[in-house]
């Protein structure tokens, strides 16, 4: 799992040498930071929107899925935010678990202090 | 560093069985999604704030610790989201990875389609 | 100045008759509420990131204008939204009359309960 | 309905004067532009969610009054931030006026350029 953030901070790296009409991350990282927060608040604005049409769903399944689609969105812009400042996603999970007094190797999660 | 995200979605799914009273997870949960989604849209909001500063910084290591402060406040309330909803870290990084065309296990970021 | 808003309140109104094709308001309409919402957050997002433009500022001038130009944006796509749903900026001005016990005529602005 | 913003930007303008301790507004004047920035990005939020629950609802009358509600909390917050910064309501509204070609003073609003 973790595999996946590790290759994604790897992926974002490397498309800092790319063009910008090449890739979409190139073309974010040279627009610059406002355009990638502009990307940031309508991600968080559509993870929102998406769990209120869950809460009221008659198709849950399927407003499941979209939720979990908008909420990859906004992870993912955040993780652009961070490549673009040179921080990765291992800056967020290393504060996590320092916050949740988690184990980086341990299986159980004993009551972490919140 | 997956390690920690696991761990938190099993703290996360534990606090379902803790009284309001005694964890600010639980009471989350039993405040409802609304109550959710107002932290998660202030902690998207905190975090463009965060970087605007970190833009216009005259203290980069400190606004770089803040906005990585932000953004994990930001994950963690979207990792409570997913909790309410019976769902978890590894719905979000499927489909990165899905959408990264990510192995599970490969070291190598080889060139992804976006 | 309330006639600007009322003006305002009609011109939206008109729209209403017009093709997606010939108006910006009339292809909002048609796209509906959720694409009307995706502005309304964005536009709160642009003055919010303005805001702290100017809050840094070194050209107080310029950013007082931008901030003006995205609030006037807000104000206006939420104006959008009330007339989707067949409300006015009467409607929020009644409230915000009754909020501050302001009288609708009088010139002075006594202490009002907040 | 315009005097109804005028006297608001006097009562806002007024309570620079207050303490902190004895007005919720001289309360966020004192927590500076961060503060007030917060409370704009949560009254967006809002006013999205109340939107949204308007799109899905079975309670339409109840659900049109938090709208408003909510939008005129977003507007009463874009007041206080731009008293803050010494503008007023008519900034904005001399913005749209520009913006749409309306006359301060006539009754029709012939079909204004967007």
């Amino acid at each position: 799992m973790s595999d996946i953030l590790q290759q994604l901070d790897q992926v974002l790296e490397a498309r800092k040498a790319d063009s910008p009409d090449e890739s979409y991350v190139a073309s974010l990282y040279a627009k610059g930071i406002e355009k990638i927060l502009k990307k940031v608040g309508e991600e968080a604005n559509e993870t929102i929107m998406a769990a209120k049409d869950l809460e009221h769903s008659i198709n849950i399944d399927e407003d499941k899925e979209h939720l979990v689609y908008e909420i990859a969105d906004l992870w993912f812009h955040t993780l652009v935010l961070l490549a673009s400042q040179n921080l990765t996603s291992a800056d967020i999970t290393t504060e996590l678990q320092r916050r949740f007094g988690l184990s980086g190797h341990a299986e159980k999660a004993s009551r972490p202090q919140e």
